[in-house]
């Protein structure tokens, strides 16, 4: 505490990634990143924009990735934001659209950063209760709000709502925005990006750093009626105009151009990812149904919080919530075979 | 304006920054950017970093360019935050440090984000009246206040505030953050950074973009006490995680540990700028005294607002401010030689 912070400083409690230890090489399954690198194209666009034009700043307006978002999405240019990551977008969808008078709608299991970013901007969080089988129950997000924002599949569950129950949260909810966080939708969900013209109060959020291997390089973008994406528009210009830099503006364009890369990496995830869950289950855990990159897992015999530790200590990297409700389980990242392999045969000699 | 923008989203004036018009190529004296090239090293050190591993977040806490930046400075990484542009850190500078009950103070004339920032985090401003020769009178910064933050050299105007003023504007409101944004301090002035062991409530802000020749890059960063660098990361932590992407982290520390080429660049610039002010004020120019990568010159006869438009249609971009004071003012930065002489060759043929 320093009497130099702004009463908001001080009010904060910041979010904490998960953990990037460099003590050792561990097969690390915490951070839901992609084992596969991105497509070639990508690494080819970036070695081309590695030049002196650095000295240049990059395009504010991102009009070269704003079009190939939404060549890619069939939509217009008009339809799409784009930005540092789809947490930036998230920060600032919770300052461009949320009512203060109101509190913010969303899971009490969820991402944790939404609470952080409703502390940012001075609003009030009511967490709705996922049910008894951690399903988001829509009925539930028809009181009174100043906006509702739903992970879909959610995380760390990784279970996912289909189109039509969406479409039930938009319809309970048309004086208000409702953002849909597909950050793992590629995986086996159905995007509510085909909604967008019937609903102008949705946004969707997704972002390059899962199903398109592009963690390292922050973008992520936005899907919405040109209204929304003028108030994204507004907070990112009274906050930076310059926020995706030259090489990640360039490397983006390339991983949403190569479309058949991304298919067979995905599709690659989910196989390894059903062939997990089946040997998982012969081992005793239950499993949620996932359609994200990762599971979430839980033994009827085995603490969770042991398994971390003992995982960890095994060069396994895993998550763990200590929260109430989910301290029973882990949150697993799917690898390649081969780590996953080596995961199983970790779990078996414990 | 739409129902579903926020009562903040719809009071913003976003920032608008320089044109970037693609319709042909002009000589672009207008954003400030370096005329040379980054460092070689640099272009090789992203170069490297080009790779799968790309699939895989950067490091949440930037700790090599936090060191290598710290190097570089003679400083603690405790006494290090590093952002996305500069832009990014005095965005969240704003939010971490200013007092919303008492106004912020900075010159009437100087970077107009600054106002922009204000409303974004709901503070007043109150602007401080530069003098007739547009220096800014760090007497006049002793009135009640939430923080203080002025550029030196200051933009537009291009003048410079030796150290003695910085101190005396520090020792004025020891109570309050005071920060210096030293955008363009490598091009001929002191930095404050050897202050900040003696005033805790000192930020410097610095910038890749400029003197690094990195505009395209968006990197950063600020030196303070390790109070108000913790400040910055609460703001940060509560906002994205991952600001700057792993090819950015590497091209700037190699910018960094550069300093032959780094101190190169600069001179050469520097030169131009004595250069081009001599023979501009042979035309007949008034020129302030440039610390800075531009000039910010007036002519008694030719109005600046259609010298502006005539220099366009020259193919010749250069910044101008319809605003009360400076209306009558361009700034031009500096380009190479050779687009500075077609510059005054354009002015000549004027």
């Amino acid at each position: 505490m320093s009497k130099f912070w702004s009463p908001l400083a001080a009010s904060l409690v910041p979010y904490v990634p998960g953990e990037q230890p460099k003590d050792k090489t561990y097969i690390k399954l915490n951070t839901n990143e992609n084992p596969y690198p991105p497509s070639p194209k990508v690494i080819e666009a970036i070695a081309a924009a590695t030049n002196g034009d650095l000295r240049l700043y990059p395009d504010p307006t991102c009009e070269a990735l704003v079009k190939a978002t939404a060549d890619c999405y069939g939509l217009s240019p008009k339809q799409v934001f784009v930005g540092n990551g789809s947490d930036e977008i998230l920060a600032f969808t919770f300052a461009a659209f949320f009512n203060p008078e109101k509190p913010v709608l969303f899971p009490d299991i969820t991402y944790s950063f939404y609470k952080v970013y409703a502390k940012l901007y001075n609003l009030q969080a009511e967490l709705i209760p996922l049910d008894a089988g951690f399903n988001i129950r829509t009925e539930d997000y028809s009181r009174p709000n100043g906006g509702v924002i739903v992970p879909n599949p959610n995380a760390p569950t990784a279970q996912l709502l289909p189109l039509d129950a969406i479409r039930d949260l938009l319809s309970r909810n048309r004086d208000q925005v409702v953002v849909i966080d597909e950050a793992y939708i590629d995986f086996g969900g159905e995007s509510a990006v085909s909604l967008i013209d019937e609903y102008p109060n949705l946004l969707v959020v997704q972002t390059l750093s899962k199903s398109r291997s592009l963690a390292g390089l922050r973008v992520g973008f936005a899907f919405g009626s040109e209204e929304l994406i003028e108030g994204l528009n507004r907070i990112k210009n009274s906050f930076n105009s310059y926020t995706i830099d030259r090489l990640a503006l360039a490397g983006a364009v390339a991983a949403l151009q190569d479309e058949e890369y991304f298919r067979e990496t995905t599709d690659k995830v989910i196989r390894t990812r059903e062939r997990v869950i089946s040997e998982l289950k012969e081992l005793g855990f239950k499993a949620t149904d996932s359609k994200a990159n990762f599971v979430f897992i839980s033994h009827p015999e085995k603490p969770a919080k042991q398994l971390f530790g003992q995982l960890r200590e095994k060069g396994v990297l895993v998550r763990y919530f200590e929260q109430p409700r989910i301290d029973e389980y882990l949150r697993v990242s799917i690898g390649t075979d081969e780590e996953m392999d080596a995961f199983i045969q970790a779990l078996k000699e414990i």
